[in-house]
């Protein structure tokens, strides 16, 4: 639902715009042979063509199954804003047609020569990103999301220069490194929103030790990332307060998601009276908002954890410098803690809420998106929806 | 020399200006009875008597040793630039007369009779605070320094309601847990800088895992502050780059204070080339400066330690979401990292860089110290001073 999906999924040099790189993406994007109907690897997905960010059906062609690729049928692709960002052109870096779609998953119908960790009919998902170095100080720790030549799952370029293609389709080919096994039993349909969402609040939240039995969590915003931190939140066996700017928000939070409270940020009083209350907070919330009233809320030695990407931060020193305090950002997370999260919403029966659609629905889905009407990931059936 | 000291030394609602709290200052200030001569811990000092902040020989009274106090005999104090800050009423909070000084050490002259850990010869040191509930869950942490009940070492109120007079004086009495084992060996007169320029660098460096050979550091501003950042980053094995406005300091921080590099913050192409190359970041720039360009020399999941005190601090979202990275405040220390410290100073034989001074000169120090006219730290030679 925030913009931080987006944040996390773009290379930095992608929002700079720089001239040679939009060219090499032209090249890309002229080898696609966009026209013709692919021989074999055939495809078929929906695509934006352009800025207005209409999807409509488009066939694409999928590579042949290298040595160390796995190739799966999609049954799920859950949706992020991302998808809005880049089918809009919104970052003036979309390389039509853009197929996008980065919470995916589905069973594997083959894998390459030297493919150890996977076997036909496994249920497995992908995420943000199918490709890194492999070799580099961040790859080497299993954070490839820090990989400066990571290839995101859409609109970028991977290293054979084709142009990515992600999850509104009904197959994929990934390297192995870049898939995930959905743990036996775990509903395909709600593991979806894990390859983005969920990670993207997990990794600050493992990362900064939030999974201490009660200590206290504060989680600003209450969209797809926000409704998994307060998940993640009370499984680790912390006290959530929800902060949002609507009332209305208030009954899901606590009887739907659990939150032990709910503060409407407007309220003086109430934010008063949490001071240097919290341990932690996981801000989600994408739109412009003031920081010192919540990092006032953290403990000493409290950390705030920034997923949410609004245009400017702006703090008062004191802010941070008085109880020593901690502003950290987060995107996406590498490969290790994909599956640690996985494996852990298996073992804690931890589903995200969705609401299922099919491909047909997708451009009054993103609309809804856009307008926050939704609780609080839309997942599209892709299995039912290509027949 | 920065301003990060003072930021470090008064709690939050100082700065705050409320109401409430300046009047009680003011009925404080009533209860010292400036005119009138002690008949008993009569101590000469020098203190300011109004915003002129100009310093005179002052006496002040010192209380009678209670059974969990120290009372030590002043041998030197170190100049901070917090001193500046109360003798001149640059908060609108100082309580006249000021006895400014939170970098204190000497030699124990009577302890109290439930005093353990001094016996009277002993070489011991006070820093910026002087008193702190010894109950809540920070005190309980030895973090004294984030106790919403701590006391500063000058210009603050004391549990007794009397206002508290620091270093610039031949004698103080501390409550035993704000006293510090000056280790043997170790010469006072380097000792005193340790206590608010060393803690205050020491402390965010130890929490952040900064003591990591091998791993790279920045030090941000060449001051009081930062040059104890470079020893300390050299004495833990880190590569030390120093960034500085002033080419002046460039021959100093190689060679006098061991830095591996030095770089012009201006100079554009130098900061390009060191992009994501650094661990940490130590930022003990006291003015106005832009925080993203630092930020983007940070590695993946690198950390940036604020302790110098702009005026306000703007982020782009990326600098932070990009790579995870972390802007972190810090402030002071609490007593068990002041004393490991203090040790960890001795075992290592770092010693702060001080220009010796006697008291007469204090206000010609103040003056320099304002216009960043020393190297590194004045410190007052206090035994030789009020013959």
């Amino acid at each position: 639902m925030g913009m931080a999906e987006l944040a996390g999924s773009r290379p930095a040099w992608r929002r700079r715009g720089e001239i040679e790189l939009q060219a090499t993406a032209e090249k890309a994007s002229h080898a696609l042979n966009m026209d013709a109907e692919p021989e074999s690897g055939k495809c078929n997905a929906w695509a934006a063509s352009g800025p207005d960010g209409i999807l409509s059906p488009y066939k694409i062609k999928r590579r042949v199954v290298r040595s160390d690729d796995v190739s799966l049928r999609i049954t799920h692709c859950g949706v992020c804003y991302a998808d809005v960002i880049w089918t809009q052109n919104k970052h003036n870096d979309s390389m039509y047609p853009v197929v996008p779609g980065h919470e995916i998953v589905g069973q594997v119908t083959e894998v390459g020569s030297e493919v150890k960790g996977f076997n036909i009919g496994d249920h497995v998902g992908v995420g943000i990103y199918v490709n890194s170095c492999g070799d580099c100080e961040n790859c080497n720790s299993f954070l490839e999301h820090h990989c400066s030549k990571r290839v995101v799952t859409f609109n970028g370029i991977d290293t054979d220069g084709t142009v990515t293609m992600g999850g509104y389709s009904n197959h994929i080919v990934v390297r192995e490194r870049f898939c995930f096994k959905i743990p036996d039993g775990y509903p395909l349909a709600k593991a979806a929103p894990l390859l983005c969402a969920g990670i993207t609040v997990y990794t600050p939240m493992i990362r900064h030790n939030m999974n201490q039995p009660g200590k206290s969590l504060g989680v600003i915003g209450l969209g797809g990332l926000g409704h998994m931190a307060v998940k993640f939140g009370k499984t680790f066996g912390l006290k959530v307060t929800v902060f949002s700017t609507s009332e209305s928000k208030r009954n899901e939070a606590i009887d739907l998601l659990g939150a032990d409270n709910f503060v409407i940020s407007s309220d003086r009083q109430q934010m008063e009276s949490l001071k240097s209350s919290l341990d932690f907070i996981v801000d989600t919330a994408a739109g412009d908002h003031p920081f010192d009233p919540y990092l006032s809320l953290l403990k000493a030695e409290g950390v705030m954890a920034l997923v949410g990407f609004p245009s400017e931060i702006k703090v008062h020193p004191g802010s941070l410098i008085f109880g020593s305090r901690t502003l950290s950002g987060s995107g996406a997370g590498g490969t290790k803690g994909i599956q640690d999260m996985l494996n852990f919403c298996a073992e804690n029966k931890i589903y995200p809420e969705t609401e299922a659609i099919k491909m047909d629905y997708i451009n009054k889905a993103l609309e809804r998106l856009t307008n926050r009407d939704v609780k609080y990931r839309f997942v599209i059936d892709i299995a039912n929806s290509f027949n």
